[in-house]
């Protein structure tokens, strides 16, 4: 299902990065972007006891939300200039406990539609001995959408 | 579907008081349970910039942990002491931009297995004129395991 | 969550009914429309070797069908005369094995945007002993679109 | 993200072909596998006025239907002998309108877990141009639960 997207914005990663330092959550979260492609985008995320949850991993809730994100923003980066988006809905399978010290989280755009766009995420750990380093820990299916910038 | 509960552990809201308070994520959130009932959890959170997206509003990653947590303790009221709980998986819809100041998950039981338990949880934010001052912004609905406890 | 809902085409119920008689699916699975109100559907169907799955059980994609169709008519209902309707996603969990002879799926508007409807619907089969002889055993939620009319 | 899975069962094909002919609703649909490998399985059905939704379309009732199978067999191989299955919950995303004359599903294992299975499904349809002939027109996640036998 590998696919090739059409690039509407020449300007999408500084309109992705200039978006995610506006969210909050990304901040607090010690989240940030290492990787944006048309169609995909790779947060990490480092542990720490403010993302835990009550068994020392990291914790769904923020699992989701850097998957999320991810998925977000691989839809983001192929819509034009000045467009707003929203998650409509995501679901995400917690496959394994996400242990420390680092999570990676792959957004990638399987269907770019003019409304909606659907994508899938992976969000892996560091595993000795796992291919590459990584095994998958969390796997997401979301839905974006698209508005019309409200302007200036 | 109203549904009557049997609680296995009569300490079930020290249990989930507990489990809450070793969850960073929930302090780094700044979110607490403001109701504890025998398959029923609420979780509040009151509106910060860390918890914020792009255009102000509350993160769905933010909305996503709390709504995940209520619907996890709500899980979490009718099982042993000692077990320990697992999200499976959760999915939410957005389906309002969630405004400060002030979130509310409703998280309820409506299946409760042997292994497995299934919930619901709808997330409000404030609004004047709106039935009891609250409107839905987000619905969930999550699939939960019980873990036998790993011993003392 | 009560909600009261506007409805737009006076004569929402014969398009529904129209509709649903168009797909050949819900007479290939024996499913009725045994009520229709702006943002409510309940569909019926009764038990037949041609829906089940291998322990005897009705088969969950056949739940999953009758739940996704019982939301999106609700969801139909509100949209104005002409519109058209499509799923984007539906998740659905089967919280137990689902028993003949007969089976409910009751779907509800939970949000009625512009251009996407959020429901859930909740499926039932009858138990002797249950309230109302009913007894949940599955639990759909799902995005539903409108487009525009492509014309007369 | 690709997989190695131990194979339990010897006997997984037969076991996964005669569970899926005891699925009435897979003979009405006339769906039938087409692959079975571990860790995998392909099915594919053609159209039938009796799997059309309202627009001449394939029903998404019916494509979660083989979507779901399709996982949930992927799964079924790599169990041992006499195990038992069942869907947990299952979420589809219709990506795109799922046009005749056929549609095939490949479900894929993406977490064999003691108890919990986690299976992605892509559906495709015929398109000329596309690579291989096929287009993704519908995208599952899914969880499964395998029972023990109950035995003979």
């Amino acid at each position: 299902m590998a696919a090739e997207f059409k690039v509407i914005n020449p300007d999408y990663a500084t309109a992705v990065r200039e978006s995610f330092g506006r969210q909050g959550l990304m901040h607090t979260l010690g989240a940030r972007i290492v990787t944006i492609e048309p169609g995909l985008c790779v947060i990490e995320m480092a542990y720490a006891p403010g993302v835990s949850q009550q068994y020392g991993y990291f914790h769904g809730g923020a699992i989701g939300a850097i998957a999320d994100n991810a998925a977000g923003y691989a839809a983001y980066s192929l819509m034009p200039a000045g467009a707003e988006i929203l998650t409509v809905e995501y679901k995400i399978n917690l496959i394994r406990p996400a242990v420390p010290p680092t999570l990676r989280a792959e957004g990638r755009v399987l269907r770019a539609g003019k409304t909606l766009t659907v994508c899938r995420a992976d969000v892996y750990h560091m595993k000795d001995g796992a291919p590459g380093g990584l095994e998958a820990c969390a796997l997401l299916q979301s839905t974006l959408m698209r508005l019309e910038s409200s302007g200036s």
